[in-house]
């Protein structure tokens, strides 16, 4: 048996679920839903994740766990799913490849089961040379009827959001410098970190929890919803663009922990909260400002500092 | 405007049919389908392609074929493709970001154009540190009723081929050779091969044509079916292993060129032709052998030399 045959075993092990659909050339499913959200996601070494920093555990969690936040952001059931992996010698540590794949496939196994469990129904394994590289499609079923594009806010709409802000950019921001001025300490900091009053932020940075649940409650409502994995400021400017409205946001509204600066609750990326613009405050999230006419051009105001929120400080995955 | 967004309005440009699908979360797409077939591909700089041989446009190609491919494998009508690209500066060759965005996008365009037209719907770009990593997710249209899986063939089938055997593998091995012994003509070499008697093998390595036609002319049977994309001696040994049944051929009959030894015919990759094994020989396949009942274990017998084909020189895209 090859070594590609013998992780797909390890696969069909962790996910005993699939095991109808994976070993042929296509997974074959019978769908009973006429609309279909579909979303694909890369999770790159060096780029969306530092493998000093990530086990294959959280690897397989947040790589999934990015894609199921895009399903919860157009108010989609997760379904099916399939994970493509290039992965490289060098990226496996003190892992053998078993052991890695093992690691990989139970983190994403369980991030599956606590968000609407999507099935596993295929994907595909290789090798790469330097760096491993990830990349999931997913599919949910989306509701038949109102779409929850992010060009569907109306002026009056409240602007509400899940959540906290500014944790996992904050840890990134952290462990980045500290990458920089300290190396030799690196593990002795992240051992610290994931105990002190700070855990919060290697939790939320390690393991996002996509806003499934209060994504799905949005069912029924007109609304322009997204994602804040670019930041809240990004989001805001987006749906603000994209609706062609002005948003004014009350920037001390803005839900975070006392020790994280206003700046990074803005600009920080990777939270994985929901923005949502719509009639009423729904269930699990709260106020932070309001959808206004267009005026001149589309634009989110500060009404604390009077100041338009700019698109300059966001985390950029291309450079 | 971000790069980012610049090359994501280069790709809308190229696919003006899917203006509609980017640009959210996630795409929507109404589904009058009731089985899905499902497929994801890696294609990855240094691991399946080498960026010496491949420009951006035939990486877009040949990334897609292999997709379209496996929907042939599923007698699926292609519908949807989405794309993730995670691209290194250092695969742009002396191409712009831009530059290389858009003749992979063209590619991507015109193999779609050429084979069903799936529509593309989404995906993912970003950056890479040292190699380029494609992944391509694709659905079809699978027919009501029948299945074509690699477990379906019968004794008394025939066994029967698309096309011809061994161009790709046997461009691919003297290219790496020759990048092994003689780099510096690789260039002169390359643009000789193009015109000369072989330029079959170049064309077939480097832009494969995926039998959708043949496969879709299949409907309605009851047939076992691959692509022989790791070589048609692993398709026959897999169908073999997965329907339970021993299978006879006649290597002389595997079609080829003469110049092209048997064993790359037999054992040379990326042919993305058909094996189908059923009752009558269809439309466009030729007969190469027999199912028979399973004696011992399932294997694969070329009747010519009277010996049992092994796993063992099989192209592996994990090592």
């Amino acid at each position: 048996m090859n070594r590609e045959k013998q992780l797909i075993q390890i696969i069909q092990e962790t996910f005993p679920e699939s095991k109808d659909f994976i070993g042929d050339d296509a997974a074959l499913v019978d769908l009973s839903v006429s609309k279909l959200a579909i979303s694909t996601d890369n999770f790159i070494e060096g780029v969306h994740y530092d493998r000093d920093l990530f086990s294959p555990y959280n690897i397989g969690w947040k790589a999934l766990a990015v894609n199921i936040s895009d399903m919860a952001a157009m108010v989609a059931k997760p379904l099916y799913f399939v994970v493509s992996i290039a992965l490289a010698r060098s990226s496996l540590g003190s892992n053998t490849h078993e052991e890695w794949v093992r690691e990989f496939y139970k983190g994403l196994y369980d991030c599956a089961k606590e968000f609407g469990f999507p099935k596993l129904i295929g994907g595909d394994l290789s090798s790469a040379l330097h760096e491993t590289a990830i990349s999931i499609t997913i599919w949910g079923a989306a509701p038949n009827g109102t779409q929850f594009l992010r060009s569907s806010a109306q002026p009056g709409d409240k602007v509400c959001v899940t959540g906290k802000f500014g944790n996992s950019g904050n840890f990134w921001q952290r462990f980045a410098d500290l990458k920089k001025t300290d190396p030799s300490n690196l593990q002795q900091w992240l051992d610290q970190e994931k105990i002190s009053e700070r855990s919060n932020d290697y939790r939320r940075h390690l393991r996002p929890s996509p806003r499934l649940g209060e994504a799905l409650n949005l069912e029924g409502r007109r609304a322009a919803l997204m994602d804040t994995s670019d930041g809240l400021a990004q989001a805001l400017i987006e749906i603000s663009k994209q609706s062609k409205v002005n948003i004014e946001i009350d920037s001390t509204l803005v839900p975070k922990d006392l020790y994280i600066d206003l700046s990074k609750a803005l600009f920080g990326a990777e939270d994985y909260e929901l923005l949502v613009c719509c009639k009423d405050i729904p269930a699990g999230f709260i106020q932070i400002g309001q959808v206004k006419d267009y005026t001149q051009s589309p634009s989110v105001v500060d009404l604390v500092t009077n100041k338009i929120l700019e698109e300059v400080n966001v985390f950029q995955h291309f450079n």
